[in-house]
């Protein structure tokens, strides 16, 4: 099959890679062509302009937001105005749940496809190809998409045929990553205030009821303090609350633990956080419980 | 070994039937004593007043509260009056951090010892003997209640020389217990307002990145609105975060998940949610979203 | 002075007839012309388009949300295009921070002046003149439409030459409004639920230390339950809310009183209260006691 | 009449002497007896023991909390213990409800009378004899007060017959004004962020929408970061909200904003501010978006 793809960062910079092993024939794109020469070392295309990335079957775009994703899909050039009809975009950047929605209005008015599909998964777990990939859209489009998944991820949810559900989805996944985040941080900040050793503690937590990997993951990082480098920046984690949110006022849904969390990241921005891992919110309990920065 | 046993409850039965069954010389006491024939009917020996209970080298007690507590170490004829010199008193109740404080500091001036031993797990988890048991106090203390941990547990997590440190550790995991609960409640009624399947969608978690058993158990329950029978009444989940709170003010850690979680137990109790299981709270989301109790 | 007059809903209404009072010439303009109707006959000049109302010294937009202000400002024919160099564009809306600072770029680009200028007060005290004014802008814009001020006010604050300060400074104090309401509902929950007389202790409270006219405004609100028909309807409660955490955000400031107010407001619409008075949001602190809607 | 005060603190002592100046007989008693010959030099008879202070028509009890309040009235030779028959207690003190709820039934059980009547204002506003009485007890008890609350305040309020309401009136109130504190205190926060004056600011609030005074009086003391000496201490203020929260949830009523406020307060005491005034829980908005403590 032949597949574009733009947006060669932490997590795409992967995901290309192992659409290339795959067997497929890749044409990537990337802003700053730096990034692109690593992948043209294993045998991919590399397209000057966007346009370049939009000649195949399907088109995948991996960025960082919403305006990287409204520039790279409306500008002069752009993937709607280059995508062939019956051509498929194939949306994995972390957007809000308004910006899938108009693209899926305008590529459908192009007579083009579209198809949302979000991935859980640190850049480790991209390069090894082992995402979860929250897809959603037509079933044709998500049938055509289906290689480069199968590609990149370890496995699909195919969550609605509403292409937007799976931007919702894949926020609250994140809200709820970081609910655990900031519940790790205040249990925390308890049991070490109460003398408890927090190492053992944690050994405790993630040997019984809390086994999921993600309490191994944070909790370590909160105890060690070890915020940087970020696997998931705190700017970016922030971003995300803020569209679980938006998304959450659309829909009138009062979310009171998300709000909590929007006021921690903005503390922790405030305080110049915004390039340590997002996991350094689960610092600031014990930072209130005047337990210092450590 | 000879061990006492005080409050066969939905917990005490269990494990007082498993401590029977490695072996030891068991005697018994319930308040009502109907719960005890069941007891005797295994081989246990039935005491009439809870001194008949304290002749042996280890005296557990398995209560609901505070009170239940304060009464039976306390009251004429007690634990403390009753127990032998050297004699040790097990207490696995959860209980707030000052009451095990106290108990400690009387149990060493009356010349016994103490171990605060909470434990993690379900009725079906101590009908199995599969329990997480949390144990703090002096360590000769706790290897003498060695053989009983073993009996009613899967592991034993011993967490400080200083025995109240085991019941805020218990607390801190109700804790995090009830904000699971709290954002899967959250996240469910996001996405099922978004028109989500909330099967799928839970599914989808509990394959991925929230697979401890607690996802699939409460997140179950929650989409289901299965909230009778309690598995873990409501009452019983407000008054932990109650006592986890107190012991954050004791210790002076705010802590506002925990603030927020006694607010959702209060509107459930005040609309007589008493006696539904303690994930009812994980439906007020939905409510708050205008989803109905339906 | 010549002033135009864009905007005559329940605030813009009286405001503009003030100005008339005043014994200024106004030309008002009103997307449905029948509002205009009645201050033509008061003595205003009725313009058909947009332009019609930007000929003069001053033109007063006072209009419902960032989109309407948009559609004016920014729409063919919209004032940016018809004022005169030199002209000064007085906006009154309560919107963002983020769309007063654009209008301040482009009507500087444009040769033009801008003020922003919300105002304090319901639609009563619009009609009698007793606004409050809060301007920021150049000193000399602002004393250009100091007389428009007057006319509408009984008492200017001119807070900064920067004029989204003047948003700030409004959408802070809607906060603050909000923040009474909610105070008091969970006050008159508390007292109520505990057997107190709520008039009772409306009329001790504002006769002792909760003096200002808000707390008795608000506070017989919620008493009497009377939120219909609406002095400010609570989807405008709930857009001020949010410009308010948007301008928090873009500051990093965290607000948790502003976030629970979020979660409160969307509540109240989810459960169709939109056009209720955004008082009714001290309704739902009562109504998770369980005490009925009643 | 004759007149027992017990507890000559910073609003004890200004009481006691107003019923001297109005002409009552008065005997006192402090548990340090230095504060009692400020007293005597006015005419106060100084008692040694609390039975001393008990042996006229009403002793008025003014302590720091619950844990005074139990000693003088159960302590050997204590209030209960000395007061006769008939004589009415006039407890001032702002305790909790449940310690107020016992009083009473102990009170009527010894054949005494009993009134809860808790104050508002700060120490200068008792020196003046400007408080404000709120009162609950049964009619003739409270008749047979009277003189006492036409002494110290400038009005009384009865709000029950049921002693106890007077008590979560007061703290109710307490609630309330922390709230002013922390609403003001993120308002302020983003103000000031944005640039703005904040007492430029403060002036325009206070001389609009919240001209009670406590906006002023607190504003104030915030902008100015003017915490010590505390007016009303940071340890009594959260005592105050504990006891809100505490009656709160003895009636089942969910209180968000007292919740935060607990937070607050924690997070105060936690960095050391426990003899700051109160209104020092109003920086910490501006604390956490990252403005310093200067």
């Amino acid at each position: 099959m032949k597949v574009g793809f733009i947006g060669l960062g932490n997590m795409g910079g992967g995901m290309a890679s192992n659409i290339l092993k795959a067997g497929h024939e890749v044409t990537v794109y990337n802003r700053t062509s730096a990034k692109a020469e690593a992948l043209a070392a294993q045998g991919a295309k590399v397209a000057l302009r966007i346009a370049g990335a939009c000649g195949g079957d399907v088109v995948v775009t991996m960025l960082a937001n919403d305006a990287a994703v409204e520039e790279v899909a409306y500008g002069d050039g752009g993937v709607l105005a280059s995508l062939a009809r019956g051509a498929t975009h194939v949306s994995s950047s972390t957007i809000s749940v308004a910006l899938s929605r108009r693209l899926a209005a305008d590529h459908k008015a192009a007579g083009q496809r579209y198809v949302a599909a979000p991935v859980f998964g640190r850049p480790e777990m991209a390069a090894a190809g082992k995402l979860f990939v929250i897809a959603a859209g037509q079933p044709e489009a998500i049938e055509t998409a289906g290689p480069v998944f199968e590609a990149v991820g370890q496995r699909t949810f195919v969550v609605s045929e509403n292409s937007e559900a799976a931007n919702l989805v894949k926020l609250s996944g994140n809200f709820l990553i970081a609910s655990v985040i900031e519940s790790l941080g205040e249990a925390l900040a308890l049991v070490g205030k109460g003398g408890v050793d927090q190492r053992l503690y944690l050994d405790m937590l993630t040997s019984t009821l809390f086994s999921a990997p993600i309490y191994k993951t944070y909790g370590t990082l909160i105890v060690e303090k070890k915020f940087e480098p970020a696997g998931f920046a705190a700017s970016l984690g922030q971003k995300d609350i803020r569209l679980a949110l938006a998304a959450a006022e659309a829909l009138r849904v009062p979310m009171p633990v998300a709000s909590l969390l929007r006021d921690r990241f903005l503390t922790l921005l405030a305080h110049g956080g915004d390039k340590l891992d997002w996991s350094a919110i689960g610092n600031l309990a014990a930072a209130d419980a005047g337990e210092g920065k450590g």
